[in-house]
């Protein structure tokens, strides 16, 4: 038996859906003697059963012992953030197959079961600090999962920027923007980008120019213990910062973007045999034999 | 009611199911009245009907209506290089679904009664008529439907080569080799080396470099009609032509493969809706929105 | 003798080396007996010399034989678009040497005097007209002769596009934008977004992916003759048509957006043995064989 | 002062120049009271001074401090291979500027000066040992610096080939080939098929396929400290494994080849600040913003 006890749950508070399943997830969870914890929107939803009040999760994660994301690969990212190394996740995609929620719907219960019989693995996943500092006021900080992507708004011209490493230059390049990515987040947008796929447990970021002017610039791999810093060179175009996809900040002339590998990990729950590249083949369509683009004559 | 009374078949003679095949729609042929003649291999084949005796396909192309294929995208290579504007051909794939023999075994019988019928387009396909320019002993030519290809050997080092468009040097470089390539051969070896898709019905050669050392040098697409020449400009090194992925000759120092818009095209049956860009969506596996890189968060 | 007797004049009138040049090429021209017209801003700039006050070239383009445009190739980009076919166009690039603007400022007055002797030859360079279908209102129309690009905002989710050759689909597909290129705007964004280069000859139009999410999606490159058109089936993102790099405006949802080869070309003035190629491997790099990625053992 | 006092020297016997760069150099170097043992092939070169005769540097290689290579990057290779961790390199380029030779020729003596001053530095750099296993006889074994290719032979048709990590199967693909790389190789043969750069100074292997057929295969950072293996699944097409582009072996069907991380690490000799990433941007031409594909409007 495992010791887990007490869960969090997580889910789209908009989508009827997911409430329903919260709702009949929190129940099953009860009924075997489990204490379950929301997180604060499932809280303050319609509906939401008198049994389940209580603080919210993301308040109490250290008396916690698992958080349940039910949702997309989205909701996963803001979850991971949010609670860091506090809690392992075990997520669980009610729509198609995620990269980082590989659980499906019809697996939830029989994977639940599992989990609470201590049949389960754990897989680290590094988190990015970023910190954004300016002329004027102090460092702004983020923390990611997936990749921080420094781009042009769709009217500005190509922009430019300064990639230094330890303090020296790599690189001084105009482009669309740039891609700053963890190996999680090797797998999305980097991928479109044109950047490699990098094996979820390497201590690295990944750099990737977007639409680069210089044809030569091509995707880096460097180490994520080194200091690693984008700086604008661009006065006159609008330029925007994204974390995770999710949240963005105009970005200034001088400023400058800094990736620091964080001390918190991510640790994902993983049931099965299931591994980030069986994942990557059925998502990238690697599987057969029988696709792509030559015909063998 | 379609002017169709003779028809040509070329099959694997080395295929039983091929070869079964080929008998049955040569009887079911024959049964409506229709005149068959054979190619040559199936001529020799154990077990051709006596009734299916006659003159070898190729050598009375002119006065027959129609070519079928039953085979693969190879089989219709080698069919269109010695047809050219002969005889209209009809693919018929007995495998996977291939760029060029686009009908499927099921479809055949069904196909033909609307060839036979008149509902039927044509495709036209440009050939290029390639010329190999030696040192010593007269030019020898070849004519491809996909591509030809200068490639090192397996063994050798990185080659140079310089390619000239109208007489005038365009660029001389280092690489792996080079793709030439019609719009029809876009879909196959120059895809895999990053080339673009052409549409079939383009005049224009894609010259896509294999493996090139100067990273700024990409793929270019130029008239079939201006005069295109790549130059082997390296001497130590084993090097090979290879057209449509089927014919091969040794290259030496000095050696001019020269390409030329053929005067003749191939001219393919279409029965039905499907055009080429169906056929790339399903080959390619663009189809729906729910595969691909990007999680979309 | 060539004719040319009257002569237009663009430069950029906030840069006064710009517009000293300009000053001093009227006067060189007006020396020889030579008609000088003034693009309007010139005409409104602070030292525009009396002499050379009259109508705006662009008002009576067809009563002159050449427009001279003193810029980058942003500023014969404006000039294309606004004369078409009226007047050929000789550009000079005050600064560095640009894919359309290929005479630098040394060699302004020698060209200029082989161009008044009738030694230059013209390359005609397609337009494309490009028409915005909306729910409401009338089309809107624009020309270019680079590229439209669709491109979501920097803080928007991926997109979705429907792309129709002809009335039918070819892709329905997600990606950051998707770029529409003449063979002029090949060497430009298209090249950067991983597209082919294409002989500016050729009567075609290329399709390039922004960072799609389909990794097999590729380039494409497709018949100008052909009815081309691009559908958003996004509702809640930000996305903008760009034109040119130069004009931008929001897409809404269901907007539809056609591409048409125009009727008009813009031909281009070539003096000397400078070929598009000979410009290409120089703004490339392809030069030598010393540069590039491949270590040579 | 350092401690160094034994040198072993390392030249192109067959290269007049290379031959008389290292006579001078060795007497240079005894000048200077230092011992000098030279590589076997020049002890048996034409013209060596009879004061040089000794053992081979490679023999003895435990005895000696430090190895001088004058040449490319070939004759880099090799060497490292050769010793391994038992001597650090000093590579000294007589040609243009190499990835791992980084010094050039006129920076030879005052760069020697400091370095027997102890004004130095190393890099380490991961060698990947390489196991072919085939259905007989014992393993055969390799030691690489820069990258193992497995390629078909340029008149055979695209292969099969299985990659598996820790056991378990990655991917099942069809392509001309496949790159296991070293970071140090990451910028040589990987880059020119697409493949991302990495700092020379992680623990992984780069996997990057050659023209796939199936266009989501992508390029793989995967850990060096993995069990990485790769077999060959085609059983009529010619293939050859190379080993540093220098040594070849031809494979057979169901072949595995194997990639372990090395116990030995090969040290490079710097001098002076230049970095790698300097070295990337001169030989990428990064290195200014005015080169490179987009026309800026």
């Amino acid at each position: 038996m495992s010791s887990i006890r007490r869960l969090g749950l997580v889910a789209k508070a908009e989508s009827p859906d997911a409430l329903a399943t919260a709702w009949e997830l929190a129940d099953w969870l009860r009924r075997r003697g489990l204490e379950v914890a929301l997180e604060r929107s499932l809280l303050e939803a319609e509906g939401v059963p008198a049994e389940l009040a209580g603080a919210p999760v993301y308040e109490v994660a250290e008396e916690y012992d698992l958080l349940v994301v039910l949702g997309g690969d989205g909701s996963l990212l803001v979850a991971a953030r949010t609670v860091g190394s506090r809690m392992p996740i075990l997520g669980v995609n009610l729509g198609r197959l995620g990269f980082l929620t590989e659980l499906r719907r019809h697996e939830l219960y029989p994977s639940l079961l599992k989990v609470l019989s201590g049949e389960m693995g754990f897989q680290e996943r590094a988190l990015l600090d970023i910190e954004l500092s300016r002329a004027e006021g102090p460092p702004q900080c983020y923390r990611i999962l997936n990749d921080a992507v420094i781009h042009k708004s769709a009217l500005s011209r190509i922009i430019e920027l300064t990639l230094r490493l330890d303090g020296r230059v790599v690189s001084h390049f105009r482009a669309d923007g740039l891609i700053l990515s963890t190996p999680t987040g090797s797998t999305a947008y980097n991928l479109s980008a044109g950047g490699p796929i990098v094996d979820p447990g390497l201590p690295v970021v990944v750099v990737t120019p977007i639409c680069p002017h210089t044809l030569s610039l091509r995707p880096l791999v460097v180490p994520d213990a080194g200091s690693l810093e984008v700086q604008l060179d661009t006065q006159r175009e609008k330029v925007f910062l994204t974390l995770d996809g999710q949240e963005g900040v105009e970005l200034r002339y001088r400023d400058v973007v800094r990736v620091h590998r964080s001390r918190e990990k991510v640790r994902l729950i993983r049931v099965g045999e299931r591994t980030f590249y069986d994942n990557l083949r059925e998502k990238l369509r690697w599987g057969g034999l029988s696709g792509g683009g030559r015909s063998a004559p």
